[in-house]
């Protein structure tokens, strides 16, 4: 990296990840069962009407609603039955939940409110044309839109499809991410430290919150602190994947060979440096359709870039409208003393009525990460945060 | 079920769902990069310091603080490098972040603040000592615990956990849930739907919802209404699995077997019926270690009850210390009228300041559980919500 790169604003490095990113270009048909977390490419269009047929909403009796006082009960209609009988003005069936409510009936009693004798029913209360009948279509009508291109599947939604008859879905292609970790100080965990040394922890983690967001197609390399290693397992990843993440040598040091390896093999420098604390250092760059993040080698620093930078990368790219995490207003739990005039995103946890700005907040600690649920922003030259102020509250993905 | 089963609070059921729930005694010991989404059933120690010497926190130059005006470069330290070079008073050593500090030196300047000529550095500002050196053991010590008995592991954790140099962890089993669907008038998505038929989607949604979760040994059988046949299926699924969710048939329409299967074949009754809306109908017992949930035939009630109920239950049995969703309270959007006198959960959606109540809140619909990121939760007899009111706000799952 040049050493007189400018520092650029949050706002601006979160728009120029989005503005280079490009919609992944393969689509999938994959089974609805598997379609959870994959992004909808097209509409999905309802070729049926649901209900697609008049519901009984309620265990009771169909009828035609006449003057009579009493109905004679000619039979019976559960849900799955085919029947539709022709009903007389003096006849009723008994009905249960779900089953087709004839054609010639405009009510539905439920039975906790007539009076039965054998074969005779006598409603207890006024009757209201089409009560408790789910007219068919109610729910969705033929043709109409179910669900829109860029919706993410959750549960629900692989649900709702099924409800329509539906068995595949067209969804972008996931994105691949390779994750490059560099270090000579990095041993494995199983292996013991010599002195100087650490264990890698940076990949596991980014591997297993990728994981967490249902993105399986990633891999870790590891490599040590030399230019030509360095240039070619980053060249390698950037080939190979759609999102290359490296962590760690990064900065000016003379033995941080990132960034002359990304400048080498072609990556173009689109920022390097953000106002911001963690994760300052950040670097973002582009070659053909790989998008490279740079992010900082302290654990808490890299994951805040991730959450921040590649998760709006990630989502743009798989085609989601909503490429964000959630943001919310919420007050203060207690005053909180800014260290530094840079703008910050600080662990929190939410509960209740308020969000507490957690401790461990040191960009080489990721345990308070574990514990956080949010992360609060704090805009630049902020200096004290007074309890019961509503502060910018982005909620991390919880399960 | 009987007939006459009083209706009991939302808290009564939550309760008694979690008093009755058994720890899951099945623990298994897993690889820590396929310990996501587990539970720890025991403390995790730190069997080292972290970091595990003194760490430069700076790219600079390590030196013991003394009254001279220019120091000696007498070498470098890079990370991962094992050099512990004793240092005189007018010694420094060039030092990059990472690195070990030597046992001689108290303080790291920082590169930018020194002026350098060949060999001769001076520092440019005050010496403080201990600056820019992360003691050993800072972010935890040996023998300390590092994370506790019941947390849920999330991408976090691992890579704390990896960074403590941890290989495997000991967790509980997760429950197995097996997923029962009933009524004659469900048919499989890809097959034409005749006359007073609808496509199966509750199984399908409780799966997919259940996936998303991370709980992966579910699976779903669907029932006709018969007798015999409910019997088998329900007592086959009670042997089998941890959890058993039933859906539908558990009214007391004259062919909704459900209950009398369910009784028939020994299982417990812990309550029948919730004072909420929706899923009034809600039925939970226990057969041997198995607990059984009669959920609402109609989706949006089903998943609303999965999330009250049994998402509680899971999280329990499997250990976790933090067993509900997230509850937050959030102003209200816009005025809300309400319906009913019972105690509602409604789906909505939160974003920014407030929390807006969606629209097709019909038990039958689950289109807005798509949309929905969050239920909020209004006691019996409210009439009315207006805008500004906090009020009760459960976060459903994000990714």
């Amino acid at each position: 990296m040049e050493k007189g790169s400018t520092l650029i604003s949050i706002e601006e490095a979160q728009n120029l990840v989005l503005t280079c990113s490009s919609l992944a270009t393969i689509l999938l048909e994959v089974p609805l069962t598997d379609a959870l977390d994959f992004v909808l490419a097209n509409d999905v269009i309802s070729e049926i009407d649901i209900p697609p047929f008049r519901q009984s909403a309620m265990d009771g009796y169909a009828l035609k609603i006449s003057s009579e006082k009493t109905y004679t009960v000619i039979g019976e209609i559960k849900a799955g039955d085919h029947a539709n009988p022709p009903l007389k003005n003096t006849e009723t069936v008994r009905i249960f939940t779900g089953a087709p409510v004839p054609d010639t009936a405009d009510a539905v009693i439920m039975q906790e409110r007539v009076a039965v004798d054998g074969t005779r029913m006598s409603p207890q209360m006024p009757l209201v044309s089409e009560m408790n009948i789910r007219p068919r279509g109610s729910q969705i009508k033929r043709g109409a839109t179910a669900l829109e291109k860029g919706t993410v599947l959750k549960g629900a939604h692989i649900g709702f499809l099924a409800s329509i008859g539906v068995t595949t879905v067209t969804v972008y292609k996931k994105p691949s991410i390779g994750i490059v970790v560099t270090g000579n100080e990095l041993k494995a965990p199983g292996t013991p430290l010599e002195y100087g040394e650490i264990y890698e922890s940076n990949g596991t983690m980014l591997s297993a919150v990728l994981r967490e967001l249902g993105y399986l197609d990633t891999a870790i390399t590891t490599v040590i602190d030399d230019y030509e290693e360095t240039k070619n397992t980053l060249a390698a990843a950037i080939k190979k994947y759609d999102v290359v993440m490296v962590t760690g040598g990064i900065s000016v040091g003379d033995y941080d060979f990132v960034g002359k390896a990304l400048k080498a093999i072609g990556v173009a420098e689109i920022f390097y440096k953000v106002k911001q604390k963690p994760g300052k250092p950040l670097f973002f760059g582009k070659k053909d359709s790989t998008a490279v993040f740079g992010l900082p080698g302290n654990p808490a620093a890299a994951l805040s870039c991730f959450y921040i930078y590649v998760y709006p990368l990630l989502k743009k790219t798989e085609g989601a409208t909503q490429t964000q995490l959630l943001r919310i207003e919420m007050p203060m739990l207690e005053d909180y003393n800014v260290r530094g005039d840079r703008a910050q995103f600080l662990k929190a946890y939410v509960n209740g009525a308020h969000v507490q700005i957690l401790g461990g907040q040191s960009s080489a600690m990721v345990r308070a990460f574990g514990d956080a649920n949010a992360l609060v922003f704090l805009p630049e030259n902020t200096t004290i945060v007074k309890k019961g102020t509503p502060v910018k509250t982005i909620l991390l993905p919880t399960k």
